[in-house]
């Protein structure tokens, strides 16, 4: 015998979920409990994968196995496919590995025919109920299996409403559904050219294929994307016994969680409506009641619910989210799983369960998303103010948090504005360096052009801003100040708000609540300090970066990026005379301007991280970052240093680059103007030793870190510059001072000889940006262009710029870790790419033995509780 | 005991090349072999080595054994250092293991000092000889050693010559020597403040430290680049005692070679002086005898030299290049090597030798430099011409072959121009693939900018035209066609020559003579043949690429680039219809007419090949390259397509990137239109289905490339489009057809992968270009702005774009062949970047098993040489 394709509920169990589906285990475990469950029988995802792999078609054998299976049910219920005296009736629901809520799809009543419907009416002795019955499968099926659209259905309904002057469903008698019955099925008729199938069956195996095909359709696509779900997994089927909530008044549906999802707290959370199906609850038509009231309804329904909460609590140890229904008094379970909550109530229900003795430490740790911590970080729109609110446009969900504020169209604007206490949001083509300080000011950042790693999308997630980058549907007029998206012009002043966790923008004001963080939180972070293997560092550039970075637990700077210092109007001048300089002395003028000011920046950063380990990165953007681009502002600076216009363009021309980001940058710079890493030597250890003498508990050790090496020679060269260059300034000092160097690998051919790099550097940190751009050969800021056709056909599952590329990045990492390992046992290996925050990536980064990452400072939180995760998951295997 | 760091001649022989230099094995073989050769002895080239891992210091253990192997060479000539009775003389002379012909310096005469020569003066009994050789010596050792200007002696001497109312430096007596000696030594202690060294021990130090200095000074460096000789290598240093060719008319010196290097011809040549030391001969103040009339002058030396030439070039089985001394009539052989001669002359000695059972087919083979063959296949400056010729700057050597026309600026230009008849050099700040048919009618094409692998140089060497490129001197002035270089102002209509094998422009006519390609040519060729592994194919786009490569032995294309045919006038139009499409549709009609147009390329193609495999490469280029940029031609296409302007704009706009090397382009266009990788399966299907019928016999096997593929899933989905429509025209056209289908392994992940996308390519084709790009982290056409110093620092010996580099990007092609082959053991294997036509390259490809290497077909000579080279060596080894 081959595999097994179909298991009834009551062969499988809660373990089963990668073979069953989330809803086919737990509804298999619930079998197992003894609960009342309506049986059935679940297509395992196997049979979706294989579905797949024949090329879009259930093969004999499965079918075959269906049909055993469908037999086997009928059996046990007694009851009958297309019988008339007892016939079997079923819904069939999609059931992935992984919660998908809403989707994929669902077909209800299914089993229902002409001949059917009449002995089915006679059965429950409600005609009505039955023709309604008929009529919602009718239009279910059409829609799901057949991908007719179920608005056509409700014109047909509309219309005969206003035939007969009525408002409401619940108004149609039950010669109005055969009416819509026989409307229903001669459209579909006329839409598709054949009969609406009779043979339950031919039912069933149609809607089997609906289901595996709604895998594959584009939401699912996008839904699987966002939450890191494998295309791979498929979805298995649950085909089951139908129940009716809507045979009368004493029969309802409803939802209910064993706490509150939104705030944790310990009480039962939900609704049911009397009389009605599932659908029903979603339409809206009526108000349901709370799950309370259930208890005055149907006192004993209520009892029995209640003990199945806890039955289900105990036994899943987590927060159950279920449905259930009731018919003609007796109560059925349809589902239940470990309930989605906000990040705040998970981590008050985590702990309360840790608490109550349910589950450990460590089991609370896997239990909550760390991805999810965002949101406790950053301030949200007021929930009933979003629900109100329509969007105009969306874009890339680039840094998380809610924004509300006036636009503004320039950086200085921004800052303008914000001085005289307004609230603003940013809206630019796309950013440069140049906007630092406006875009610090800002409550939110909106760009037309750049992904998730361009400036805007770095620099915001750097600072903590919400931000929204590359929506291209908007028509900006920079000039007039006004932009136009969906329709809607927004002028400078008018109020816009951003949500950076789904990249939503609403042309209106919506107000938002600041972040809370709870005494759980720390409990939280406390845990995962204790479980945690790898260590978390942050990546920053000042002194309030750094601050805040502790504030959230970081353990050192794993990244300080020296160039965004130069930015600042009062260095910007002087870092722009180093590049004008035509020879050595000229430029040595201009670093001997920089070097008091870099090193005041580093005092300011050791002083902030009280002693935590810092690594410094060289100067690493192309010099021409540096330099003004408009022609007023090429005057400007022309006037200021004295110089001809022209040599300033002469400048900018010979430092165009066809390909900046393969360009001079990176310690290429160092290699043709040593003076510049002399100088930032000096400024690094004359500030450690400073700081050393005002704090000598804290003996700063500075990690001097070499950007884009890809040659064991070109690093030794800067390094010799380094050890020189200190050398000189400590002994001078006559302070006793050690210092690390190391590199960056971020270019494919430092990972390739990382065995020769490391016998001279004595850290590495992984730039995952780069050496993602290097391995991929595209560059983070042109995929936009052409990677969406390529999740839509399932070339990449993932932005290899947000989740590390464990094939082909990853296995460059590995090679340079263990070939760096090999020549020097104690070398440091950290990461300090925007990776660094992705859980699954830390998760990678701790199977491979390195010994930090390094993240933003918002990412810290979650870099803590993904690496305990990682830790627990790898001692669990 | 340690290493040993000299040897006396009569301890070495020639086998010991890598230790003691070439000049020192050679002398070493010449005493071992009973030739009259002066005593001394070498310190070898790990002393040099060792000289700078000390930080260029001669530690005390190497300065001890100088001096010991000082003691055995005083005992053997009966000579000392310093002493008045019998002085021992040296000359201090470098000697690395390749030969580097003026790069590095000697030292002559040394021992004298202000006693030592009063004692020679009386032993030879010529004090104005004595007196010169001290000057002479202390000339040498100043400039060498001491670093002091060779011209402000000369100065010295041009004074006291006018000063005595003489002319030449013979006519000076003994007293205006000593006054020389006084002055040079007064100026030697005014300059660096300390008298000049009267210790010979010092001397001799300090001469061998200058000669170990020598081996790192700017020239050697760019010799060194030039040759593929590693700087790691270090020079040897040759201590032997001085023989005098001036002491009177019984003396003298020459050089010769045993056969002419510069025809090949059998018969011996050189020249000699009477009365002269070696550095008489190269200042060229008399003019010298050739080597017949040393017959005349002195019969018996003449005879014994002769036989000399005979034992020597019979003993080492080559061409050999001597230099010798004639001391009171006795014959001293200074020196001898393997003879440098032109490429015509390597292939007519190699023959000869063959011919004259000197050496076997192999050993010729191991003879040529196969880069050399360059010359005799271009064409070359008249010899003469070029003497006379002085250059007015230098831009990179970017494809082989000397050139000579009048300056035009556009493409255009050139091609109405030679329309006339005229020969032009075409001259522009960049070239792009809009110029191909301007380019193709110019003599030679000069640019400002880009690099040696810049749209100019890699297209040109495709043509076999003569290229300088990236000369950044040049200030051009298209606009008024002229531009400035070297001082010179040269107009449109102007005559320059440009030398494509050195880089060198000349502001007039200097006259070109063809190339001749000899029988010894072809027997060479087939002895290749007879001995490589390696399959050789070229990159041609057109049958008349395709023919020439034949011509010159290519046995198949290994890549045939589709996007050049799209830039001729009559197709561009669709092509950029193409590009404007809005809809599929539109598309799909552009798509229409490209199809004829590019099956009519293929079939010229395939029938130009004979049957001979032709793998096709699909469009590559970022699409932009197909757009106009200049705002008139935007007009006029906007005009011929019934087009807004800002339609067009707005396209150029959207296309614009900021990596586009990294950007959309390869299969990535083919992911988001499959129509184009259809419509291009359907021309190459249909093509190959219409030549096998008119040629049964071809029997061709289209071979289908897919380029830039990072991912397995990629190429699997542009593989199926090309299985479905090769599919349907197969069988709709009822014939019979095989086709394979392939992958360029270019990206890094792709190389990283290798295994995966071994399942489905049938052949990998490394793109070596693009695979060093990201491998290295840099673009060829930015690296310019740093190379150049990493050249100075020694961080890079070589262009990485020339020369492969098998240490990073060999590393990753080792890894997709280890695991391709593991996935699919019959998969072909080839390379196609333009590392496919460098020696040292396909030396690695051989090594590392690839089945043949593709490269322009002006390079399939020196491929098909270098191919049997590798083969031979590998067995050897």
């Amino acid at each position: 015998m081959g595999t097994k394709y179909v298991y009834l509920f009551a062969e499988g169990n809660a373990q089963m979920r990668n073979l069953l589906g989330g809803k086919g285990a737990n509804l298999a475990e619930m079998t197992g409990l003894g609960l009342p469950v309506p049986r059935g029988f679940t297509v395992t995802t196997e049979a979706c994968t294989r579905y797949y792999d024949d090329g879009k078609v259930i093969s004999g054998e499965i079918q075959t196995e269906i049909f055993e299976y469908l037999a086997k049910l009928e059996e046990i219920t007694g009851k009958k496919f297309g019988d008339l005296e007892n016939p079997l009736l079923v819904s069939v629901r999609s059931g992935a590995r992984a919660s998908m809520p809403g989707m994929m799809d669902t077909i209800l009543n299914l089993g229902l025919n002409d001949e059917v419907v009449v002995e089915f009416a006679k059965k429950t002795r409600n005609e009505r109920f039955a023709y309604d019955s008929y009529r919602r499968f009718i239009q279910m099926f059409s829609d799901v299996v057949m991908e007719l659209s179920k608005k056509d259905f409700e014109k047909i309904i509309d219309a005969l409403k206003e035939k007969k002057g009525v408002k409401l469903d619940v108004d149609l008698n039950a010669e109005d559904m055969k009416t819509l019955v026989k409307e229903f099925k001669a459209y579909y008729k006329e839409k598709k050219g054949a009969d609406f199938p009779r043979d339950p069956k031919e039912q069933l195996m149609e809607a089997v294929k609906a289901v595996f095909r709604s895998w594959d359709n584009p939401r699912a696509n996008v839904y699987r994307r966002m939450n890191d779900i494998p295309y791979s997994w498929g979805t298995a089927v649950n085909v089951q016994e139908m129940v009716f909530g809507n045979t009368g008044d004493s029969s309802g549906t409803g939802v209910a969680f064993t706490r509150d999802p939104a705030t944790g707290e310990k009480k039962l959370f939900g609704e049911f409506l009397m009389n009605a199906q599932g659908e029903d609850v979603v339409a809206g038509i009526r108000t349901p009641q709370t799950i309370d009231q259930l208890r005055d309804v149907m006192p004993e329904v209520y009892e029995q619910f209640t003990r199945i909460c806890d039955t289900l609590e105990n036994h899943y140890r987590d927060m159950q989210d279920m449905e259930f229904t009731i018919e003609d008094g007796k109560l059925f379970m349809l589902q239940t799983r470990n309930g989605k909550r906000t990040a705040k109530s998970a981590l008050i229900i985590a702990c309360a369960l840790v608490d109550e003795g349910m589950i450990s430490e460590e089991e609370a740790l896997m239990m909550i998303d760390a991805k999810s911590l965002d949101a406790v970080l950053h301030p949200q729109f007021d929930a009933k103010a979003l629900k109100a609110a329509q969007p105009i446009g969306t874009g890339l969900a680039a840094s998380p948090g809610a924004a509300c504020g006036r636009v503004v169209f320039t950086a200085d604007a921004a800052a303008e504005w914000a001085a005289r206490g307004e609230k603003v949001v940013l809206v630019r083509l796309e950013t440069s360096p140049e906007d630092i300080e406006g875009m610090n000011v800002s409550q939110g950042i909106l760009t037309v052009r750049g992904g998730m790693t361009s400036h805007a999308a770095v620099v915001a997630r750097g600072m903590g801003t919400c931000c929204v980058s590359g929506c291209g549907e908007i028509e900006i007029n920079e000039e007039e100040k006004e932009f136009r998206l969906g329709g809607k012009l927004i002028k400078e002043g008018d109020y816009i708000s951003l949500d950076g966790s789904t990249g939503k923008i609403y042309a209106e004001a919506v107000p938002t609540v600041e972040a809370s963080i709870t005494g759980e939180f720390s409990r939280v972070m406390g845990w995962s300090d204790k479980y945690r293997k790898l260590k978390v560092r942050t990546n920053a550039d000042t002194p309030k970066d750094a601050a805040k970075a502790i504030e959230f637990g970081a353990e050192g700077i794993g990244l300080c990026r020296t160039e965004h210092m130069f930015f600042e109007a009062d260095r910007i001048k002087a870092m722009r005379e180093m590049i004008l300089s035509e020879t050595l002395e000229q430029r040595k003028v201009a670093l001997d301007k920089l070097l008091p000011i870099q090193r005041g920046d580093f005092e300011g950063i050791y002083e902030a991280m009280g002693g935590r380990p810092v690594t410094i990165r060289f100067l690493d953007p192309p010099l021409h970052e540096f330099l003004p681009s408009d022609p007023d502002e090429i005057k400007a600076l022309a006037d200021e240093m004295g110089v001809e216009v022209s040599k300033i363009e002469n400048t900018i021309l010979s430092l165009h680059e066809f390909n900046p980001m393969m360009g001079f940058r990176g310690c290429r710079l160092d290699v043709k103007y040593p003076e510049i890493a002399e100088m930032q030597t000096s400024a690094i250890i004359q500030a450690a030793i400073n700081i050393n003498k005002a704090h000598p508990e804290w003996n700063i050790v500075p990690e001097i870190m070499i950007p884009l090496v890809g040659e064991i020679k070109e690093f030794k060269f800067v390094k010799n510059i380094v050890v020189e260059t200190a050398g000189r300034i400590i002994k001078e000092s006559g302070a006793q001072l050690s210092y690390h160097i190391g590199t960056m690998i971020e270019i494919p051919r430092a990972a390739l000889t990382a065995g020769a790099i490391a016998e001279e550097a004595e850290f590495f940190s992984f730039g995952s940006n780069d050496l993602t751009q290097m391995t991929f050969g595209f560059s983070r800021d042109d995929a936009g262009k052409f990677l969406d056709y390529y999740y839509n056909k399932k070339i990449y599952e993932n932005d290899p710029f947000a989740k590390l590329d464990t094939v082909g990045v990853g296995k460059l990492m590995k090679m340079a870790v263990t070939d760096g390992r090999a020549a020097r046992p104690d070398i440091k290996l950290g990461i300090c790419g925007e990776h660094g925050g992705d859980p699954s990536t830390i998760a990678f980064c701790h199977e491979i033995g390195l010994h930090y990452v390094s993240c933003s400072p918002f990412r810290v939180p979650i870099a803590r509780l993904a690496a305990a995760q990682a830790a627990i998951r790898a001692r669990q295997a």
